[in-house]
């Protein structure tokens, strides 16, 4: 992505769809703009801050001319948008997603993108808790992960294009198996959204002082909690089987460290948690 | 606490006695400031830095002549430091600490300093993963909410200074009985704490790029699992039954969602994502 003479299509002006039609404007002001959204609305707007240079309801003609393509739509979503857009999309054109899944979600648009090949996944790690264009920033994607999920059956051309777009826009990548993906991302971000959704319900039971002493940490422990639940629900209901074997585990552990209590078993009590903080300790800040 | 010619004795110079010493010169510089520490090496640091008007490593030495006494060591050590300081302890000197768990707490420190009964247990939550007297800033009580619990037994006048003393270093105080405190601190604070701790363990088994994939989510899900072992150790054995129910129930919560996973019950996923946002968002941003 040199920026020259380039032309993205987006779909989806969402908070990464917003963000990324910001992020390439400030950054490669010479790329031409395509978007796709649902409300006519939204893309008035998109046009008016000079975020898009064609907007359209129409997710094919949008896709026309686009030398990349990103998918920006949620999870459950993807398929019918991909559908929509494919009779568009040229043949030189690389399509992308930016799903939080992607094993299903890869099976899914290789088949609607194939006999072409030029769909790979990707999964910029940089949502938030807010949701919506009225959240979109143009830093949104600087100096975050992306993880990028080539098949045997992807064109090799076409996963340079991808990985180098994300660079373009100031992402790190990382390039390995969807499935691989997906068992780590149950780990790293499905199953601690779901723990912080748990921690939160458990103040149903509880008195109003309980939710008065809920201090910082409580509120860091939780933040994810308010993300959206329709696009939640989509994330965990698509990686379902990583995210059941992951619960599972977290049941086990939490078990463990019950059992640990009501032996008095300190010492144990005190490696567990020493192992814990030393392990975070090593997450980089800026991962 | 009116400032003016009153002495506070502060028992363990770390992040809470560091700070309440800072927070006190800052509000208060009419307030004479004797400090017990193990280390003559920090109790110089304090003199140097003009947070302390006497400091000692004898505790009762420096109990004499205060107005009010703060423990600010770790739960686990607060029976043997109140036990060092009570002789020097006079009738009129209300006592409080700043453990965060309350019940055994509180019977340990009411044994101590009967039958005069000036001890009034206090939690002000405001503690950080960080610790030590490095870590200490004058802005730490700042509106940060102080659970103050009295006993049928407390001296209404002690209960008054104790409060008072919170209050005058910019914190809002709530009384409730230990017990309840306890219950509630379980759920708010101590059951998150080993939630997120068994969180980042989960990465043990997991590959190196699990853990690259650890976004901004799960740095803030698991912040306070960074926190000291020793110290966290000595909470969760101190609050052990309440701790061993709240687990209970946050394992019965994680494998009532890992059912609804495993039937494919969207509705209910989404109505238990829905409920956990809509709460998540009703907690004060400042408790």
């Amino acid at each position: 992505m040199s920026g020259h003479n380039t032309t993205v299509a987006v779909f989806g002006p969402g908070l990464m769809g917003g963000s990324l039609l910001m992020a390439l404007r400030a950054r490669h002001p010479g790329t031409s703009l395509r978007v796709w959204g649902r409300r006519e609305e939204a893309l008035q707007h998109l046009r008016d801050r000079g975020l898009a240079d064609f907007a359209s309801t129409d997710a094919a003609q949008t896709a026309q001319g686009a030398d990349i393509a990103v998918l920006c739509v949620p999870v459950d979503k993807l398929a019918e948008v991909a559908a929509a857009a494919a009779p568009g999309v040229g043949p030189e054109c690389a399509v992308t997603d930016v799903g939080s899944v992607k094993a299903n979600v890869v099976a899914e648009l290789e088949r609607i993108f194939s006999p072409d090949r030029n769909f790979v996944g990707s999964h910029p790690m940089c949502g938030s808790e807010a949701a919506g264009l009225g959240a979109a920033r143009a830093d949104l994607y600087d100096t975050a992960l992306c993880v990028v999920t080539p098949t045997p059956s992807s064109r090799p051309e076409a996963t340079r294009v991808v990985e180098d777009f994300w660079r373009s826009v100031g992402m790190r990548t990382i390039s390995m198996p969807a499935a691989a993906h997906d068992r780590a991302a149950a780990v790293a971000s499905h199953v601690p959204h779901v723990a912080a959704a748990v921690l939160v319900n458990l103040l149903e039971d509880e008195s109003t002082e309980a939710a008065a002493m809920c201090a910082g940490g409580f509120r860091d422990t939780t933040r994810v909690a308010s993300g959206s639940p329709e696009l939640w629900t989509a994330i965990l209901s698509s990686n379902r089987a990583e995210v059941i074997a992951a619960l599972g585990k977290l049941g086990d552990s939490v078990a463990a460290v019950r059992t640990l209590l009501e032996r008095e078993d300190t010492p144990a009590l005190r490696d567990f948690l020493a192992r814990a903080a030393a392990r975070r300790g090593q997450i980089p800040a800026t991962p």
